[in-house]
């Protein structure tokens, strides 16, 4: 039997998870694609995890899709192209995944994050790099323009960087990436790992029923208008006050005291 | 007679306006924000001001919600829900009562700026803050996310920093704030005042009824699509340029001379 | 006959666009604009140019509109107005046809880039600035606020950044204006011809076929939800993936030697 294509480990309330194909570079195959899903799929009702890593196993986090792959469609009556449509609608549905989770998800990221792995950097709620590690959204390189990657790239990037990345195929290194906005924190190489779970215990910390209600609400409202946004959130804001551990929260606060939690939540 | 909530003091053509409770830091309270509501009510109709400087007494900007007025509704019958809904309302109206203002409207920041507080800084059109000032969104600590404060941020700064903020509760240092969009200026803390004041004194300088038609096109036309927002602001254009003083602006541009503005706009 | 307002020179697949009237500081005149539109219009079905750099003659990029002609239409039986809604229109068509062109522009900014010329910058795809460049939305100090060019600048810049550019009428150094996002690189003055270039034949190197629907899905999907961005880019990936030069492109990279594109595409 062979290796999982993805690894969960759980540490305490963090979810590690671990692309785990280091021999093609963790390429989102056919394979790493469904593995991923599947594991974020069965996260999402696991509410005793609060937060998740993802990260990758060998020398870099994520190249892209497998190109190997990709090329083999070719053989297929129409060319390839029921095929390709169906691998980018499974991709652009895992990379959406991310936000939909209940739990914040980190990214990882060491080495190399090129193309739909630069994509997953991206769709990550936060990343937490290595100093050494790349970004780029290289696809123009080999004539395939990274037109997907770029939807979420652009999301959280301003939009000449992200124009000038995917048309040069240029890497930026982790300082830079964190300069646009790409990731949130740069660690030294062998400091990655306990920076990133360092994060995850920050958060992991906190109430999970309220991060649970505000991280779903950051996404809904974020395309709204101001005024539609603020109607939003203003519900959620009532309905985060009506939880027992916010209350208990709040009074915590007051008293100067820890808050005491029901990890029910 | 107690000291009013919220002080007025006009310095020529530009307001200051001070928020005026020091011993709670400042709390949007019910009645601070009635206060406030009314201050900048009157100020909209107030074409004499050109500019509002919005700043805190005693050690800190301000620091959010009251939350011992926000925990007393849980008396209510219903458990607080009508009280909170209104509230937050209440408080929406006011965040979104500083881009509808006709003047633009300067934080400035000393000390701390957290959760509505930060939200405040994040919905005035230009903030200036001392180096030692600290902004953070961190309701997430004492079990309430920060979902209608993320409304102002997330649309100033980019999406993965807001997240950061929201789900870890942290604190931006001043110059990290001005990196990521959130402020405009940074100033030693004995020289905010006097910067503050400095920026404000620009803005006053200019033409205000060609600033009040340019701010109030600024966020009609920041939802727009591209070709909406050039239809919209193409005719601001010449409703500006059919302005008598604006015609004098240009003549004194191109004769070399400083213009001679009939300040009754 | 007098020289031309644009002067085309083709090096290689890269053309260069030079606004050619130094002595107003190539203003956006009547007949600047149309000789502009009429260079893109051409270079929009020349697929043999796989990007332009726009740049200018004399001391600096550009200025901003004709006054004096704007100040002229004044005469007018009706003062003006439609002679301005027109030259708005026609200019808000030249910026839009900028991201609408096939292939990438990249401005190439020296000495100032003012009013509608800093919206021509933000305009372009891409740009390149000398280190004493200088980068401003100063019509506010004549008392026209630069309503149509910040609809260009709110879309590559944090807002709070934008509005203190209109209302203060200041202006930004290369270094800032890149940090905020309105410029890619920047360059000593005496090496500004040789870094743009050097970008441009790096751009221009790509197969241009996948770079012209890439660069079409960039515009298209910016402002579509996340889900209508994925489903127009998954499409754009299908077609890419079914040009026979993208083929060969995959192959290459495979069998690690270079691509050998067939250059109709």
């Amino acid at each position: 039997m062979s290796d999982p294509l993805v690894i969960r480990e759980d540490r305490g309330p963090t979810t590690h998870l671990t692309l785990n194909s280091p021999g093609n570079l963790n390429a989102l195959s056919d394979e790493m694609l469904a593995a991923l899903q599947d594991a974020l799929d069965r996260l999402a009702e696991d509410t005793g995890q609060r937060v998740i890593i993802l990260k990758g196993a060998g020398r870099v986090f994520c190249a892209g899709h497998d190109l190997k792959q990709m090329q083999a469609a070719r053989q297929d009556e129409d060319d390839g192209a029921r095929a390709w449509k169906d691998l980018f609608d499974r991709c652009s549905t895992l990379m959406q995944t991310l936000p939909r989770l209940p739990q914040p998800v980190i990214a990882q990221v060491h080495g190399l994050a090129a193309a739909a792995g630069c994509q997953l950097v991206a769709s990550c709620d936060m990343a937490v790099a290595a100093e050494d590690a790349r970004f780029g959204v290289n696809g123009v390189n080999i004539g395939l323009f990274c037109s997907t990657p770029m939807v979420a790239l652009s999301r959280v990037m301003p939009r000449k960087q992200v124009f000038e990345m995917l048309t040069t195929g240029e890497f930026l290194d982790a300082a830079r990436a964190r300069e646009v906005g790409l990731i949130n924190r740069v660690a030294p190489s062998d400091e990655l790992d306990a920076a990133t779970q360092e994060l995850a215990e920050t958060v992991a910390a906190k109430l999970s029923s309220a991060v649970r209600i505000g991280k779903r609400a950051f996404y809904e409202q974020a395309d709204l208008t101001i005024e539609a946004a603020y109607a939003l959130t203003g519900e959620v804001m009532v309905t985060n006050m009506l939880d027992h551990n916010t209350e208990e929260g709040i009074s915590a606060f007051l008293e100067k005291r820890p808050p005491n939690w029901r990890r029910s939540e």
